[in-house]
């Protein structure tokens, strides 16, 4: 068994949740406005566009773009759709920021406090650097370190975003340990030379089904934060 | 007034006491192979390496090195000055990162804290990223996230260094205040267009003077970090 020094974690749907965060924060600026709107549905389409623009750019097809500048341009369209009337820039901004303001799984503060204790832990998303610091303000996450896809300019899966962030943190990607809820993520970690964790998160898409499998690949398996902080031997 | 959203800081000198950590550690490694020597001056050479190569480093005279390669290289130099018998690899890479456990002034903490309620904080130091997070873990310094100029490939004081951190901030340079304990980084962050204050640390050089006049160009001027905390109105 390799020795793990450090652990990166993915951040959307693994330590927040950010559909019943985003679909909250919609649902109060639509009674704002007296708009009825599925906001599920909302938070859904606004987060395909995060999934669509990434690939865009890691196949070149598009020059570097933040994750709030893809939220941004998303959020222009979904408020036309939503018949919202026309907000100020400011407003705009600020409503974009749900983003930042996403709230943690109940177990995540607790079991990375434990990780924390023996491990350099810190996000490895494909969010930007402020929308990654701000969250970690806003929610208490204990992070040593923040590192974003966007030191990289290219988004995960892509091999080169783990890499960097093993580099960053001092660390070979074989004392690397990247924690996801996500299959793609794991396997991309895995093609980078890390080692992998899946912390399952059946809820994340509500009714769509969530990666929830095991796989030999992963080093651990564990249905929440403070059953790794146990399988890797935290107090 | 501008408003302030984030503060970055300089690290050694400024929120850690790098030559009193650097002597320690480097007296209890004579006393181990029964080695006497002046410590502090120890310090001081080691140090020096740092002012020299990251000058090299900005003038193009040499490619990227980070901090820790800059202090091993000259470590290797001192153990041989200094008559230390031949150090296995793990040993010299081991108090090579007596800079990752360098240990904060007494006000430091407490007065980062405070700061840290109101404003996003971050470091933004030449040191590499791993270094930083390392010694942030080490001495409880409650940043929100880690900047190092390892992230710009230049150093501080190039004016690309202080405006990639305010950015990675999610900040404009003019909402940015840039604290130090030396004149030049201050410069260089006005010239980058962020704020400066300065926080005297007149003990950083021992016997050797520091830099203490109060400037007109200096936003805030405080003797500790309580002091700033004070002055930025924080509980």
């Amino acid at each position: 068994m390799q020795k793990i020094k450090c652990i990166l974690f993915d951040v959307f749907g693994t330590v927040v949740d950010w559909r019943e965060s985003i679909a909250s924060e919609a649902s109060l600026l639509g009674k704002k406005y007296k708009i009825n709107g599925n906001w599920y549905e909302f938070a859904d389409k606004w987060r395909n566009a995060y999934n669509t623009e990434i690939q865009s750019v890691n196949q070149g097809k598009r020059n570097w773009i933040s994750v709030d500048d893809i939220h941004m341009e998303r959020l222009e369209t979904l408020l036309e759709e939503y018949k919202f009337p026309k907000l100020e820039k400011e407003k705009k901004i600020s409503f974009n920021q749900s983003w930042h303001r996403l709230k943690p799984w109940p177990d995540s503060v607790e079991g990375l406090q434990r990780l924390k204790s023996k491990y350099i832990i810190a996000p490895l998303s494909n969010g930007n650097m402020s929308l990654l610091t701000n969250m970690g303000k806003y929610s208490n996450l204990p992070w040593d370190a923040i590192i974003s896809a966007e030191l990289s300019t290219k988004y995960k899966p892509d091999p080169s975003v783990y890499q960097l962030g093993a580099k960053l943190m001092g660390c070979k990607t074989s004392e690397t340990l990247m924690v996801a809820a996500h299959k793609f993520d794991l396997i991309g970690a895995l093609n980078a030379g890390l080692l992998a964790a899946m912390v399952i998160r059946p809820k994340e898409f509500g009714e769509r089904k969530a990666d929830i499998d095991n796989d030999t690949r992963w080093e651990y398996y564990s249905k929440d934060f403070n059953e790794l902080a146990d399988q890797l031997n935290c107090k």
